[in-house]
C-alpha cells in the first residue's frame, strides 16, 4: 500500500493505551520520599492523565490531575478508575494547566508536566531502544508530533545507535507547532485549532524538544484530518487495530506519500488508542467517503410512479448498493412535481462514483455528486 | 470485568483477518499433483473464501469462489484481490453452495468445505496447540461455534494433552445450532435469522463436529446480539482490538457471566476481525445503549422563549453531556403550543439516566426514556 516495508509500534497496547506512560513512570520513578509523601499533580485532556495517575497509583503516590470542563466524561471516569483525584477546571487546556501549576505551588506537590522535562523525554525515548531491539535494521522511524517529547527522546536514542537512521515527525496540518518553531528558528506559539489529532493539539512545544529536534530531526510533514480519518480507517480495517487521530498520523503521511521512504524499512510508532467511539464513528463514515467507497448523489425526479423504480435500477445495473435513500417532497425548492433524492451508495472507488455519474446522467437523470 | 483471568486468542491478526486459513491451507496443502491442477471450488460469503482464496494463490492453485449475490462489495473484491476467481450466484448461502458443488463436479476441482471435513477440522485444532504452547496452565478455552469446525479440532487437541481443561462453546441466541442438535442427539437444521454474530450464523453444523462436541465439549451457550454488540465494544475501546460479532461471543459470554470460570484462567478465542466498517459504526451506537453510556429522552416543552434553555441547565447540572438535540414542531400530534424535544445524552451508566430522569420530572417537565 506504501511502497515501504513498514513495522508498527504499538503503544495503543500499553495499559493506558499510549506511550504517555514511559515518560510519566519515568519521572515518578525518579521522586525522593519527601516527593512521595506531598504527591503529583498534572493537567491534561487525555492520555498523560491517564499514563500519570496509573503509575502515581501502583506506586503508592497520590495523584491530583486538572482537567478542562469539557473534557469527555470516558476520560474522566478513567483517570478516577486510575486512582487519581479528578478536578474539572476551566474550558481550555491552558486553564487547566495553570490551575494545576496554583495546585503545586500551594500544596507542595510535584508537578508532572507531560513533555517539557528531560525525565519525561527520557522516558519516551524507550520507544526508540525497544524498536531497535526488535528490528535492528530500520532505515527510519516516523513519529507523531505534539510537544516533542516522544521524538526528542526517540530521536536521541535511535541516532545514538545508528547515526544513518532517519527520524521524521508528522504533525497535524491545522496546529504545526514543531515544524513553524524550526523555520522560525526559535519556539513559537501557535493558535489553537480543532484537529481530529488531539493528541497532538499542541499551542506550544517543549523548549528541551525544540533543541533537540533541530539537531536530530530529519524532516517534519503535515497531514490533514481527511488524511488522518483515512489512516484511522486503515488501521481498523486492515490491521485490526484501534488507533487515535493523533496514532495515526505517521500511517496518513505514509499513506500520502510525503515521505522519502519508498522501498525502505520503516517503523510507524502508532502512540495511542483511546479514541472516543463516538468520534471513531464519525472517521468511519469520513474515511468512506475520502475512500470514494460511499458516495452521495442528489437526483430530480418527476414525481410519479415508477421513476423512483427506474433510478435504483439503473444504479443497481452501475454495481453500487444502496445504502440510505431520502424522498424529499415537502421541502424542495424546484419546481412542483419533481423530487428530489438523495441517495447514500456503497462505491468501489472514485472512478466507480465518477462511472456511475456518467451512467444516471447517460439515462437522462438529471444528477449531482454531493 | 469479568472475574477471570481472560487471554485472548487474537485470530483477527491472521493474513486474511480469521482463523479459517488454518483449516483452509491444511486441506489445500495436502492435495496432490492432480487435484492442484484441476484447483479447489469452495462457497462462502465471508471468511473461508478469503482463507480459501490466499492459501491457494501462495500455493500456485487456482481457486474459484461462489459467493451469494447479497454479499457486502468489500468481501468480494478482497477474495479478488487474493487472486480468487469469484462467482456470484444465488440469494442464500445454500444456493451459492449447490452451485460450488455444480462447478466441482462438472469441473473437477476440489470442493473445500467450510468446517465439515476432517482436513479443515485438523487445521482448525491447531489455535489449541498453540494456546497450550503459550500458556500451558490454562483452566478453560471459550470458543465461537458456527459449522463447529473449530471448537472440535481445538477440542481434540486440548483434551489429548490436558484431559481436565474444560472447552466451552458459545452459539449466537439466534442460531444455536450445536445446542439444539446436542439437545437432539442428533444434527438439526435450523432456521436462517439475522444476527450480528453471520460469521457463526451456520444452519446445520458438521457431522464430524457434532460427533466430536458430544464427547468432548464441556457445555454451549449462547449469546444475543445486545451482548455481542457490547463486547464488540468492549474490545475496541479497552483492548484496541477490532472484533467481528462472531468474533465477539466468547468475551460476550464471560461478561454475560454464563460460563462458571470465576478466578480461572481462560482463554477465548477472538476468531475474526473482518467487519464491515459501517456495522461496527452501528454496533458502536448500540453498545453504548446497551452499557447506559447514551441515553434517549423525549421532553414536552411549552413553545416559549427559555424553555429549551431552562431545559438544558437542568441536563446539564444533572451531569450528562448533550450529543444531538432536535426541536420538533411541525409533526407531532401533542396540543398546539407544544413542542417535542428529543435529546440524546451522553451518560454514565443506567443508574445515571435513571436519575436524569428523576432529576427532569422533578423539575417539572413532562419526560420519557425511548
Amino acid at each position: 500500500m506504501t511502497g515501504a516495508k513498514v513495522y508498527l509500534k504499538l503503544e495503543n497496547l500499553q495499559m493506558t493505551g499510549s506511550y504517555k506512560e514511559r515518560g510519566a513512570l519515568n519521572r515518578i520513578a525518579r521522586l525522593d520520599d519527601d516527593e512521595r509523601a506531598r504527591g503529583v499533580v498534572a493537567s491534561s485532556a487525555g492520555n498523560h492523565a491517564q499514563g500519570v495517575a496509573y503509575h502515581a497509583t501502583r506506586l503508592g503516590i497520590r495523584s491530583t490531575i486538572v482537567m478542562p470542563t469539557y473534557t469527555p466524561l470516558i476520560k474522566v471516569t478513567s483517570t478516577r478508575r486510575y486512582g487519581a483525584d479528578v478536578i474539572l477546571h476551566g474550558d481550555s487546556y491552558d486553564a487547566a494547566y495553570a490551575e494545576a501549576r496554583r495546585i503545586a505551588d500551594e500544596t507542595g506537590a510535584v508537578f508532572v508536566h507531560p513533555f517539557d522535562d528531560p525525565a519525561i523525554v527520557a522516558g519516551q525515548g524507550t520507544v526508540g531502544l525497544e524498536l531497535l531491539e526488535q528490528n535492528p535494521y530500520l532505515d527510519a522511524v516516523v513519529v507523531p508530533v505534539g510537544g516533542g517529547g516522544l521524538i526528542a527522546g526517540m530521536a536521541i536514542a535511535l541516532k545514538a545507535i545508528n547515526p544513518r537512521i532517519r527520524v521524521y515527525g508528522v504533525e497535524s496540518a491545522a496546529m504545526p507547532g514543531m515544524k513553524r518553531s524550526l523555520e522560525a528558528g526559535h519556539v513559537v506559539s501557535i493558535a489553537a485549532q480543532r484537529t481530529l489529532a488531539e493528541g497532538i493539539a499542541v499551542r506550544r512545544v517543549g523548549d528541551i524538544a525544540f533543541d533537540i529536534c533541530r539537531q536530530s530531526v530529519d524532516d517534519i510533514v503535515t497531514v490533514d484530518d481527511e488524511e488522518i480519518a483515512s489512516a484511522v480507517l486503515t488501521l481498523l480495517e486492515v490491521e485490526k487495530t484501534v488507533a487515535e487521530g493523533a496514532g495515526a498520523v505517521a500511517l496518513a503521511a505514509l499513506m500520502a506519500e510525503r515521505l522519502p521512504v519508498k522501498g525502505k524499512k520503516v517503523a510507524l510508532v502508532l502512540t495511542g488508542g483511546n479514541i472516543d467511539v463516538t468520534v471513531l464513528a464519525r472517521i468511519i463514515q469520513r474515511g468512506l467517503v475520502k475512500d470514494g467507497r460511499m458516495g452521495r448523489f442528489e437526483v430530480a425526479l418527476p414525481d410519479v410512479p415508477g421513476a423512483l423504480a427506474r433510478l435504483t435500477d439503473v444504479v443497481a445495473r452501475a454495481g453500487a448498493n444502496i445504502m440510505h435513500i431520502t424522498h424529499n417532497r415537502a421541502f424542495i425548492r424546484g419546481p412542483l412535481g419533481e423530487t428530489i433524492v438523495t441517495l447514500e451508495l456503497e462505491t468501489r472507488s472514485h472512478d466507480h462514483i465518477t462511472e456511475i455519474l456518467g451512467v444516471l446522467t447517460g439515462e437522462g437523470f438529471n444528477v449531482t455528486a454531493s
